[in-house]
C-alpha cells in the first residue's frame, strides 16, 4: 500500500493533534504516512479563506475544540497558544530541510510540543534551536540550510503541488487523490486507503 | 438527562447529514434531542464568516466530503445541491411553526430530502407545499402562519439566543453550555452528555 501523504504547515492548530497522535495511529492501523510541510498560510490567503483572524466566537470554540480533542487523545495542551505564528516560513523551512535529511517527523514534533506545551513558538527562538538540538541536529548548520534558496523554492514548490491536488488548509490527507480535510478525518482517509470505495 | 440542543438552519449543507440520522443516531445512544431552527446566516454574516462563497476549492471539498459522509450513513444525495438556498429564511420560519406545533423534525426532514435527493431547493415551491403535505400539515394555512410577525420575531429570537450560547454555523449541538460544532462533532456531543467532564 503507497503511504498516505499528510500535508500540513506548522502554524496550524488542528495539525498539533495530528503530529502528536500519528505514530500511535498509524502503528495500530498499520498504515504509513509521508509527512509534507507546505504553506498553508499562502493557500489561505491565495483563497481568501481567513478562518479565525477577526472572528472571536469561531476562534474561541476552536481552542475548546481542540482542548476536547486533545483530552481524548491524553494530550495536555497550554491553551491558547500563540497564534498566528509569526515565523511560520522558516518553521517549514526547516521542515522542508528535514524532510531530505529524515528527521522531519522529530523536529515537526518537537517544534509543536514546544510551542502548544511550552509556550515557545515555533518558528523563532528558543524554539528553532530547543527542537533542532533535541532531535540531534546542529542549530546553527541548519538554520544556515534551511535559509537557502533551494530550501525556499522546494516549499514553494510543494505549495503548488498542495494547491494543485486541492488542498485548502491543514491538516490534510491525500489518499490516491482523494482528498481529506482535518484532524478528525485522519480516521477516513486510513478506511479509504484499506478500503478503497467509489463513494 | 437533558435533551441535546440541536441547532440548524435549514439552508446549512452538513445539516443534511445530522438531520437524516439523527432519528438512529438518537435510539441507538438512548439521547433526545431539541431541535432549534435558527438562521445561521445571519450568524455567519454577522460574524464575517463566509465558508464557500468565492472559495470554489473549498465547496467542491465540501460537497465531496458530504457525498463521502453521505455514503457512510447509506444516505443517496445527488450533488451538488442547490446553494445557497434562496429560501432560507422562509423554510425556518415554518419549521419554527413546526416546533409550535410539533412537526418541525418530520417537516425539516422531508425538506432536505427534496431539496437533497430530489433536486428540490428548500424554502420555495414545489418543496414548501410538498414537506408540510407530507407531514399532514395544511400548506396554505402554515405558509399563512409562518409568515406573520410573531413566527418571524420568534426565529430572530431564537437566532439572538443561538449567538448569546456561542454558536457561530450549523449543525451545533450544545450539551449544558458545551458547543459542538459540526456533524462530525454529533458524538463528540453525546459522549458530553453521558459522561460530562473537564476537559
Amino acid at each position: 500500500m503507497q503511504p498516505i501523504d499528510f500535508w500540513y504547515s506548522i502554524g496550524s492548530t488542528y495539525s498539533y493533534l495530528t503530529v502528536m497522535r500519528l505514530p500511535d495511529v498509524a502503528r495500530a492501523a498499520g498504515v504509513t504516512f509521508r509527512w509534507r510541510p507546505f504553506n498553508v498560510r499562502y493557500v489561505m490567503t491565495e483563497q481568501n479563506n481567513i478562518p479565525f483572524k477577526d472572528k472571536p466566537v469561531k476562534a474561541a470554540y476552536m481552542w475548546r475544540d481542540i482542548a476536547r480533542r486533545a483530552a481524548r487523545y491524553g494530550l495536555e495542551p497550554d491553551l491558547p497558544a500563540a497564534y498566528p505564528l509569526q515565523g511560520l516560513e522558516l518553521a517549514n523551512q526547516v521542515a522542508i530541510l528535514g524532510v531530505e535529511e529524515g528527521w522531519v517527523e522529530e523536529y515537526t514534533r518537537a517544534a509543536y510540543q514546544l510551542w502548544f506545551e511550552e509556550d515557545e513558538p515555533a518558528g523563532q527562538e528558543p524554539n528553532l534551536t530547543l527542537a533542532l538540538t533535541k532531535v540531534g541536529v546542529d542549530p546553527a548548520r541548519a538554520l544556515t540550510d534551511a535559509r537557502t534558496p533551494r530550501i525556499i523554492d522546494r516549499l514553494a514548490h510543494e505549495t503548488a503541488e498542495a494547491m494543485k491536488l486541492g488542498v485548502f488548509g491543514a491538516p490534510t490527507f491525500v489518499v490516491e487523490g482523494e482528498v481529506f480535510w482535518g484532524d478528525d478525518r485522519l480516521e477516513d482517509a486510513i478506511d479509504w486507503a484499506l478500503n478503497p470505495s467509489p463513494a
